[in-house]
């Protein structure tokens, strides 16, 4: 277990819901929680003064990224992850199981590692699982994952049982591994859409024990019915005294749906890719901003929203810039969005804590519940 | 002249150089003064705020590149100029006449105005001295430029002599056609690299009667001996009751080398541009961030800055935003190479108001001066 990592569930909420709450060497958290991310250590176009301000308490940092430039001795020489970044809160990584084997070339998995070469230079590499725990380390983040193997969806049930065996071997590498008791360990769940198979690595790593348990594979291009299913019956495999991460997750009605469920971790691009290709959320939905009706209108994206963006530009403003491609178009954009998924979370533990939960979460989220 | 516009010299000082301060309906600043330059309506990579913050006290938009994108009729449907930009101080917009040559297809000067096709659309265009004036009212800005005719370098006297009659009677038929006592007109001062061309040019300005004088066509690759002889020539043709506005320049050393002349407004991609490309200013001289020996540098990229880049990112960190294309890498360069100009107006202002001009001027130059 990690030193400076400690979870506790502030309330239960007959939903399934859950309000909690995160300390880590470098802040605490509530949650539900959900985290931008900021895959080679920044979020795209945004300051971290800026990400405090629109209410970010934890940002999600990719490993492999890292690792692939600026290297992870750079990091450490630069004073570790926090300092590179200018982030002063909890950072969680993803070990990059899941980018190398989506991005890579050559990738080759076997029991001892992942060999692949990079997809920025080329060179070739071994990813083992004691490397992703070590790298972690190095870069001195409060969170770290389990190196994991991620299968395509369409993989034979032989393939996903060999990759949930894999999983928990290298988990259990990963965790023999540890050096550095500041960084917290979680353990990833794998199994695809079969129940059994989630089970049987719940089982495998929850006996091994980890700070926190992540729900991995899920989200990836599945029908929603599918991940709804194996989301429910994974949660019921993993201890409720630990804090449970659903990967890569989701839309709005995602997060009130899983939040709901009693996941209390999330990230994902959606707020911030969107935002870059110039689609805004609001309450009554996305706005795609490049739409020719927004030209001349000169409302804030969003009536009432507290946000930089909508406090000083309007649709029509926005629309030009982003049309334009100046960077202060997609970063006014993503300042908006991270605002309103930041302002859903606080929305979720506002009613989780007055015990109005989902009602007002509901609310908040509007045409998107 | 414009009904909110109002320059008053606050010291002149031995050197040449002068302490000024310009009122607009946008609020003041002080001369010599630095303008950032948002061609398209923003500061590439920066908010309003941050201009703010980095000590921005009037900004340069271009007319021409905004009648392409959005369209004026958008900006005044939006509010003007100052609500697309989200800028609430004093905007001036050059008439476009320079980018209008330089990057429109099909180009014709005739004495009508520049037909021409857009460079975005390819429409077929006409831009008379009466548009450029009405085009830059309709935007809202405090200070407007005359429709001037720019030569390339290496034109004929008698190429050069034409366009400044040209610009003399293109500036008559703007300042006629001026509709909005709100927005100031700045004549612009054209000649090529003769002396008595330039002396014609401004004789005749002068005689019209503007707000303030800009000189063009300098700094646009001509050898340094030659901008300093023509822009002294030119100032001593300007009545020191106005402001005179160098365009286009230039280096730290420029800047004070021109404001030591008596030049008080000065506008350079420099900054900004040189910033996306990853090259920082600083008191040592210039730093290029993508060079290796920066990339575990824990320091910051100019030690005792004040600047929220400074203050908070190391050049090791910068360097892998860079190199990485992260957004965030040419937002903190940009910030820093704005802070580090308007820092030395800053210094300059200081220096002329405390009588201790050019010395302190050049201490903070730096290796510049």
């Amino acid at each position: 277990m990690s030193s400076g990592f400690r979870f506790e569930v502030l309330r239960d909420d007959p939903s399934g819901a859950r309000l909690g709450r995160v300390d880590t060497p470098h802040g605490s958290f509530e949650t539900p929680a959900f985290m931008p991310v900021a895959t080679l250590g920044s979020v795209k176009g945004v300051t971290p003064r800026q990400l405090e301000e629109v209410g970010a308490e934890i940002v999600l940092a990719n490993a492999y990224h890292l690792v692939q430039r600026p290297g992870v001795e750079t990091v450490r020489a630069l004073g570790g992850l926090h300092a590179l970044m200018g982030w002063r809160g909890p950072i969680l990584t993803d070990s990059g199981g899941y980018q190398l084997m989506s991005l890579a070339e050559l990738v080759r998995v076997e029991d001892e590692g992942v060999h692949y070469r990079s997809h920025v230079d080329g060179r070739a590499g071994l990813l083992r699982p004691e490397d992703a725990v070590a790298v972690q380390e190095a870069l001195g983040v409060d969170i770290a994952m389990s190196l994991d193997e991620c299968v395509p969806s369409g993989t034979p049930l032989e393939g996903v049982a060999r990759a949930v065996g894999r999983t928990r071997d290298w988990a259990a590498r990963g965790l023999a591994a540890r050096t550095r008791s500041e960084t917290a360990l979680f353990g990833i769940v794998q199994g695809g859409l079969d129940e059994g198979l989630r089970a049987e690595s719940a089982a495998g790593l929850t006996a091994l024990g980890f700070d926190g348990y992540a729900v991995g594979g899920l989200s990836v291009g599945e029908p929603p019915g599918d991940t709804a299913r194996v989301a429910v019956a994974t949660l019921a495999r993993l201890p409720p005294a630990r804090p449970r991460y659903l990967m890569g997750v989701g839309t709005p009605a995602d997060l009130l749906r899983f939040a709901t469920m009693g996941y209390d971790m999330f990230d994902c691009v959606l707020p911030t890719r969107n935002a870059r290709n110039g689609t805004l959320f609001t309450r009554d939905g996305k706005l795609v901003i490049r739409n020719a009706r927004y030209a001349r209108d000169p409302r804030p994206v969003e009536e009432g929203c507290a946000c930089y963006t909508c406090g000083h530009f309007s649709r029509g403003a926005i629309r030009h810039l982003v049309l334009a491609h100046e960077m202060l178009g997609a970063a006014l954009a993503t300042l908006h969005n991270l605002h309103f998924y930041l302002r859903l979370m606080r929305e979720f533990r506002a009613a989780l804590r007055e015990g109005t939960f989902p009602a007002r979460a509901a609310v908040a989220c509007g045409a998107w519940a």
